[in-house]
């Protein structure tokens, strides 16, 4: 019997004192194999420096927990222990799962429609910084975030970071064979702090942005980091590992075998399979996000309408976490109007995938949002959050894309059905009357037009379809106008939106 | 010697008295030799009704031109005549022709750069009607005419046409044997009426949107149809051929190779070479614009930023006659708003094609411009003759887009040049400071920021460009920032354009 107790989906974690000499990362090896009743899970353990080592576990299932440890040093060998897994707390829905082929959901049972956003390094900045970051999330509905690991070199990111992820040696080199336990305590500390705020932590594990010589470890190094990376975050329930931000611009150093190296490590190591993905830099060099360590698509993007195609191609969910961020910078890719960033999240919500947001609005500091946090600037995130809390008024299962209306396919307006609820985005179209893609039946529905701008939800006025215009050409006969039970007029301005769902 | 004088690229017109027992279109062959010095071309004459035969010819160079006829028909045959060809009008630029593989140009060497609106059925509306179009017109810098010759059956579209092509017979049933010559020689004199202002007439020469038979006639119907067209319009300098609107939904009933044969008749018929081209409607069923007689590539697409890939593919001029139209219809290709289309303007002659423009806003009488002319209502107008007027500014050869600029192609921003004029197209995007694609060379330059909806030109701030940030990883350094020898700031708002020329 224990007395400690966890919440499931909480972490559990044991310390003990071990060896502190020569370099203990290298040379002492230590996991715990945790059981309840005939199951066993196997646990990687990490040291934490100063003769301090480490299990942590992420329980899945209430009840009595016991462990044993395994290690290549005697004194961490053969430690047992055990903990109660008691009920989550009502915040607490467990990790994020692929669900429905295309879509998410936590543990619990209740659905993830992810609405993130980026700030690769802003756990790398100053820790007021930081903390009005955390504030600044809090009043958004983001519900993940885009982060790196190691601090970033690139235009508007200059300063040092808070923390080498490494430690220096004598000549104040980083020394790759020596993580910095401080470091990482902070990272997982501002993790936790996401988790706190019902936010997924999108834990980017490489990237290129680097001065430092993070990028050019040895492969040995590379393989040991993702090691010590899942024994320590794994346990989270709100991460999920991005292997990399543009990976492809890696290639040289880091080939794809290497790539798929690192995935695998995860796997063998993370033992609550969190999600998994990897994001591309050229938009013609995306990863066989086929291979079945890859949970779910990431891309890059601008080029929205072709959401449907990465489904299809891939076959898992598709989230474009950079379709353009919002500014005014100089690079292209981070200067879209928030009216354009609105408008590709529509699109792309409609279309059965998820998009990411960020902010690149130049600052007199170089505190731009999408790197260092801070505040929003921009527009587009309020409309992002009111697309969240419309979606989530319905969406159960997840947005299927409407595969066709009538006589074209639906690359110019985007739709997406849920159920019995059907969302229609016309865009850059601004017709008076509208049918094709509601319900071929008459029923009881209710029928709104949203103002995606101006986050305005007004009952539709509802008329009926206009006659069908059949037109003879040949043997074919071409019907003019797609079949619905009736149509909606609308006040023929861009960026609107059409909800049709049954009244209950 | 003769009297008669002719301004070069108009046309010379000879009529003869013949047969008209029997059906004489079927039944008599009638054509002209003309001749200067040594040089001889051939020309179709065609029955006009009423025993009445002509041909026409419309000479390319000044001087006496002599002819003789051929004809089945002892009457009409070895008739000759004379006349002189004088200089043309200093409005008179001849017929347009491909130049500078991508590009266009008249025949008196001014470059010609397509702004084409679309009328599909306005010849065949009540006069009045047909009046005020060309009222409209004139109001516009629309310098083409996409329309039809035959009338149109379609959703706001369903008024019987003010003349029938084809003769009724006397159960009332056309009869595609025997041509009308009145609605030909009507046809005729609103092709001239665009001539006089400017306008050249984008003749379609099949559509499917029909209910009289049109679309029906046999094979041997249609080459003689496709051959009686162009014996009588040719001869119109500002006459293009254009083989069908959606040709892809006639081939039903007009297989491949039937429309190869219609471009090998007009060959055979037309010795001026005018324009040729063929217009899709699904937008994976472009022709083979590769084909030798095809002049420049006509789509229907409104992926406009696919434009360089069209002239890639294709090798020769790219008209994007439909990137959707302006208006308000339920129909989405005729639903975007105005800055839309202007948007989708800026970026295909951005990236070296050209536009075609159109109105379907929803009409009382339904008239709409895009099919039955009238007026205009939309706002897009405006801003495309305010493009062609500054494109015409400095454009000679034609515009080539910029390939690449720093570190990535422009799929974002669209750029392009003519000799040391450089445009930039910005769009969605609001930078607050640009250099990529700017002079790599210090100099004279004259740079302007262009409101591309408001249609202001003022003069740039130009300041230096930031400093370059390499980042390194692995073995690559990749520049930041593109290379320029200058930067420009902007208001930071979208739809803005950037023009930069020596200052001469």
């Amino acid at each position: 019997m224990t007395d400690q107790t966890i919440a499931k989906w909480d972490f559990f974690e044991a310390t003990f004192t071990g060896p502190s000499g020569g370099n203990p990362f290298l040379d002492v090896q230590i996991e715990a194999i945790f059981q309840q009743n005939s199951r066993t899970v196997r646990v990687p353990g990490f040291y934490d420096g100063d003769g301090r080592y480490a299990v942590r576990f992420m329980p899945d299932n209430e009840g009595e927990w016991h462990f044993t440890t395994k290690s290549s040093a005697a004194e961490l060998d053969g430690q047992t222990g055990s903990f109660n897994a008691v009920a989550p707390g009502a915040s607490n829905h467990g990790p994020v799962h692929v669900r429905n082929t295309y879509h998410f959901g936590y543990a619990d049972g209740s659905p993830y429609l992810p609405f993130g956003t980026t700030s690769y390094a802003w756990t790398h900045q100053p820790l007021e910084l930081q903390a009005q970051t955390l504030a600044t999330l809090k009043q958004t509905r983001f519900n993940k975030m885009r982060m790196g690991v190691f601090p970033k070199d690139y235009p508007f990111n200059v300063n040092e970071p808070l923390f080498d992820m490494y430690q220096r040696d004598d000549e104040g080199e980083l020394d790759f064979d020596r993580p910095n336990p401080e470091a990482f305590r902070h990272f997982e500390q501002q993790v936790g702090a996401l988790r706190d705020l019902g936010i997924e932590a999108d834990i980017i594990i490489f990237h290129p942005y680097d001065r430092w010589g993070y990028s050019e470890m040895s492969e040995e190094q590379d393989y040991r980091y993702v090691q010590y990376l899942t024994a320590r975050l794994a346990p989270f329930r709100n991460v999920w590992w991005s292997l990399a931000n543009e990976y492809d611009f890696l290639l040289n150093t880091k080939p794809m075998t290497q790539w798929d190296r690192f995935f695998q490590i995860i796997e063998e190591n993370d033992p609550y399979r969190h999600l998994k993905s990897i994001h591309n830099g050229d938009v013609n060099a995306n990863y066989d996000h086929r291979k079945p360590w890859v949970s779910h698509v990431c891309i890059q993007n601008w080029d929205v309408k072709r959401t449907q195609e990465w489904r299809e191609t891939y076959g898992k969910p598709v989230i474009n976490d950079e379709p353009e961020y919002e500014g005014n910078i100089m690079l292209s890719w981070g200067n879209i109007s928030a009216q354009e960033l609105v408008h590709r999240y529509w699109i792309t919500l409609l279309r059965g995938g998820y998009a990411g947001h960020g902010e690149t609005f130049m600052h007199p500091d170089d505190i731009l949002w999408w790197a260092k946090g801070g505040v929003l600037h921009g527009e587009a995130w309020k409309r992002i959050g009111f697309l969240r809390d419309l979606l989530e008024e319905d969406v159960a299962t997840g947005l299927t894309p409407l595969a066709r209306v009538g006589n074209w396919p639906w690359s110019r307006v985007s739709g997406a059905s849920d159920g019995e609820t059907i969302y229609i985005y016309l865009g850059e179209h601004q017709p008076v009357i509208w049918a094709p893609g509601l319900p071929l039946e008459p029923g009881d529905y209710e029928v709104d037009v949203i103002d995606t701008w101006n986050m305005t939800i007004e009952p539709a006025k509802v008329v009926d379809a206009p006659a069908n215009h059949p037109t003879r050409h040949g043997a074919v006969v071409r019907q003019r106008r797609p079949d619905a039970a009736f149509a909606v007029e609308l006040p023929g301005r861009p960026y609107l939106a059409i909800r049709c769902r049954l009244r209950r």
